[in-house]
């Protein structure tokens, strides 16, 4: 028996906001100090950082749980199955939902049972939780899946990524213009099939690195309030990634039994155009080897970073041909690999 | 090979809340009506329904992630492991952490890498994540370690149950005087010995109940601010669990291999008093019987309703002997139960 994804979905938020549309903030460093360039300068720095030309944001009457029900339901369909027969919906976000205007998150009850309130599953043996792992995230939920589908826990499961970062970012926070909305889910399905999820590797960095992405007060100096966002040491973390992520993809990659030759596509986190770039192009010297034209999709010029959303969004356009000259055949090798708060990285080794 | 406890810990705050200090509290009804009695009858009848007599609040420096530290350092000593030695660290919430006089939930990083990192844990392969599952996310966290451990992902897990539910109340809704602070643990391991976790059962019941318990503005019809706090519409859940809860506990029972009189102890939530009673009589009811005595131990006249901690710091309570005529010896059959926001219903069947 395999572990077989069978299906998959995103939403794409619909508010494009462009980097010019950030032309007018005020920008602060984390210290309170103010950016010794004007704007658009800044912006274009950021853009050749991060690869980031716009993003998307929710429209205002939607929530997290909203797009994450749509996504799910693109993935069932997708997959073709009964959402009677799901044994799971697990959903991995890290700041629940959040009204527009609102600085509170609403976790109770749980996303995952809103999504399936709004799916109108009525079984009860389809258990529905939330975790909560940094970007992370949904990676870690299909890893959850796949130990209870092997344990005999369950045969078939929806696991979604969903986050609406636009709800919880600083405008005074040059690090706002990379954060934004999106969801992406797929069906896992026990299968007697050749394939599936061939080794999977986690590992919690929290000795020193518990707080490089952190809840803090705005960067505005003047703010006179309590409310707290989405904050990041984006130097610590990029040092980190580099040190960390190539190994945990190196290792994920030896425990399936595969070769670096075999793997077709990597479908990364998009947290950061150049921090990925360095990724892949360590991973691969670690191999002593370059890497492929194409291995890597990208969908941050774009999307920007929707933290848990981005690797199931990008992996439900490749899926779905919308992405060019990216294609996936049964028996292609592709990993899914992650890194954000915790700080968590995580990978996964799969066979189409 | 089995799936054994083999380690307890818990937290119960210093900060004692009697019925009378809410003596001069103005309650109004979810409708924003208000009561048609003084205080003090309201508190009797309260007292009367509930068992609560008074109950515990995190100290005003705390957090939620550090009394959860608190009490899985108690578990790791109670277990005598090397806490480099753990695979995960499952830490059950719904709230995060709400600093006092703040209303917003910080879950960046996660509890999990909070605990992890105040307990000094080096080992990156020791996976913190949060769970999300109401009330009984706790148990659920176990019933998922008891998962990767069985698909060969995990021998040793932390399994933690924290919330700190005076951070969310309303103070002019009576069940704001149902809620509490707390914090408990366990260490569960793969084990060559007899007994462990025998079975369990989960559902999720959304289709009609999601909202049963959920986020709402004050009760305080006058309230200007858009704050939300933990509600509940409390009958709607007494006929649920009565009607569900009981089924459950048999199924978990059934499928166990034990019979009815084998069971010596239930763990249940300490949700209300005269719920608990009347899902054990009906529980015993099924199998043509009454409760014996001293089946159920209660800890709620003193301790209130710490959502996710009740059923951990109960067990650990009774597992150190500290509950008059509560002793648990090897062999003795038991059974942890809940039921919560979601709505969400659990248990296990385990024998010591």
């Amino acid at each position: 028996m395999n572990f077989k994804i069978t299906g998959t979905g995103s939403y794409i938020p619909n508010v494009v906001t462009t980097n010019a549309d950030f032309g007018q903030h005020e920008f602060y460093n984390l210290d309170g100090s103010s950016f010794p360039q004007d704007n658009g300068t800044t912006i274009r720095k950021f853009k050749a950082i991060t690869g980031i030309e716009e993003r998307r944001y929710l429209d205002n009457n939607l929530n997290t749980s909203d797009i994450a029900a749509i996504a799910g339901q693109k993935a069932i369909e997708d997959a073709g199955i009964d959402p009677e027969t799901l044994d799971y919906i697990i959903v991995a976000h890290n700041y629940g939902d959040v009204k527009l205007n609102s600085n509170q998150s609403d976790t109770v009850p749980s996303l995952a049972t809103r999504v399936k309130a709004s799916l109108r599953i009525k079984n009860p043996k389809c258990v529905g939780y939330d975790v909560l792992f940094g970007c992370p995230g949904w990676i870690e939920g299909v890893i959850q899946a796949n130990g209870f589908i092997k344990a005999g826990m369950a045969k078939k499961c929806l696991i979604i990524g969903a986050e609406a970062l636009s709800r919880v970012v600083d405008k005074h926070d040059r690090d706002s213009m990379i954060f934004s909305d999106g969801a992406g889910a797929i069906i896992l399905e026990a299968k007697d099939e050749e394939g599936g999820i061939l080794s999977h590797e986690t590992g919690t960095y929290s000795f020193q690195e518990a707080e490089y992405i952190y809840f803090g007060k705005s960067n505005h100096a003047e703010a006179t309030d309590d409310v707290r966002y989405i904050k990041m040491h984006g130097r610590k973390i990029y040092e980190f990634a580099l040190m960390n992520v190539p190994n945990a993809m190196k290792t994920c990659l030896e425990n399936s039994g595969k070769s670096i030759s075999d793997l077709k596509t990597v479908f990364i986190h998009q947290a950061n155009e150049k921090m990925d770039q360095a990724i892949i192009d360590r991973f691969y010297k670690l191999h002593k080897l370059t890497p492929p034209e194409n291995v890597m999709p990208m969908t941050i010029h774009e999307l920007g970073n929707s933290s848990v959303a981005t690797v199931p969004t990008l992996f439900d356009l490749v899926n779905k041909g919308k992405i060019k000259d990216q294609k996936l055949e049964k028996g292609d090798v592709i990993m899914f690999a992650s890194v954000g708060a915790g700080m968590n990285i995580n990978a996964i080794t799969y066979q189409v």
